[in-house]
């Protein structure tokens, strides 16, 4: 495990990029942390993600590994006695699989922006079914201290980064997460309380100023 | 793995549908089909996929796994000793996993709905999009007999349901998989001649009567 070389091409405010943090985070993994400019995109991103193009990238021992679901998993296999993301039992993998792509097609994307950048009805549809999404959530964690049970797991490092994001959402859209998705947010601030978490998480200020600067950039009002 | 009770929800001309029947194939497991009517779901599919509500389901003892995708990797892990399907190696199985994340985005999907529906440019569009990234798959395949390398893989499983809508689509969109993707076409071949590939996909023909059918009932001339 000496001698390995991990770097990590990413952008500090995106979610798909926290989950790669974390995950080395909870591995106890050194890494170097590449801040990409997407405006102007690097060589090493262009040669490592030429389907894509696009960020998180893994790059370990000079092997590229793209999206963050697959980066998640890699590195669960890779190192896997430290911290194991994803349970044994194929049927509990394949419910943990099930609920990270839930996130990916439900939660993050399209629908979360769209609380920013929609107005009127529209923006009220997306935070209307954005919560309904993570009540879906709420009662899959049911009484459970994280999605993975006593710790940490897979579902966890993939939802939590959104998290950050929360504030954001709330101020653009005027309402409050806490109120609606109380067990949620009892979860997300458990997560917070580890270090893994709380290291890789940015600021929910400074997101919002760059989500700020995002919407100016984008002509939005 | 005797009286094991193995029941697959699926509708026939599903490409999702498929990917499970070739992998069940594959590993020479017995089951049940049962075909759905999309119009009028059956109490169990809206029981066992509450989430999303759609097929294919398949259900092992009682339990319900959902999303095509993670069917197959399920298929693979509970079955593991016939027909491997993802490697071992944790970079090629990343690299698999990426590939199959690639089809679910790339190739299936609204993309390749619109060259049925779609007019003028922006069938052509979508024509070009297609075309272009099933170059990329080519591209991968490389010189290998398939994408799993000397057998079906994952890749392979995941790829090849929509072989079984290529007809249609060339019907609709006046063109020729054959004259752009000679390589992909002569893989999809190649994967016909597997019998757990040729009895799980339907016949072209009656996709395209299908497709007509679906078409009229849509209002689409």
């Amino acid at each position: 495990m000496e001698n390995e070389e991990v770097i990590l091409l990413d952008l500090w405010a995106s979610p798909f990029g926290m989950r790669a943090k974390i995950a080395l985070a909870l591995k106890g993994i050194n890494y170097e942390h590449r801040d990409e400019d997407l405006s102007n995109k690097s060589d090493l991103l262009l040669k490592t993600n030429p389907v894509h193009k696009k960020i998180p990238v893994l790059i370990h021992n000079g092997k590229p590994i793209c999206e963050s679901l697959i980066i998640v998993e890699y590195i669960d296999e890779i190192w896997p006695h430290k911290f194991p993301l994803l349970p044994l039992d194929p049927y509990q993998r394949a419910s943990a699989r099930f609920w990270a792509d839930f996130v990916d097609k439900k939660i993050y994307g399209a629908r979360n922006r769209k609380i920013r950048t929609a107005k009127g009805e529209e923006q009220e549809a997306a935070k209307e079914e954005l919560i309904e999404n993570l009540k879906l959530l709420e009662g899959e964690l049911g009484n459970k201290a994280y999605f993975g049970g006593e710790h940490l797991g897979y579902v966890d490092v993939v939802l939590v980064p959104i998290y950050s994001w929360f504030y954001t959402n709330e101020k653009f859209g005027n309402f409050s997460f806490e109120t609606e998705c109380p067990k949620l947010i009892a979860w997300a601030k458990r997560c917070f309380e580890q270090e893994s978490v709380c290291k890789s998480l940015p600021d929910q200020d400074k997101i919002y100023q760059h989500a700020l600067q995002l919407m100016k950039r984008s002509g939005y009002e």
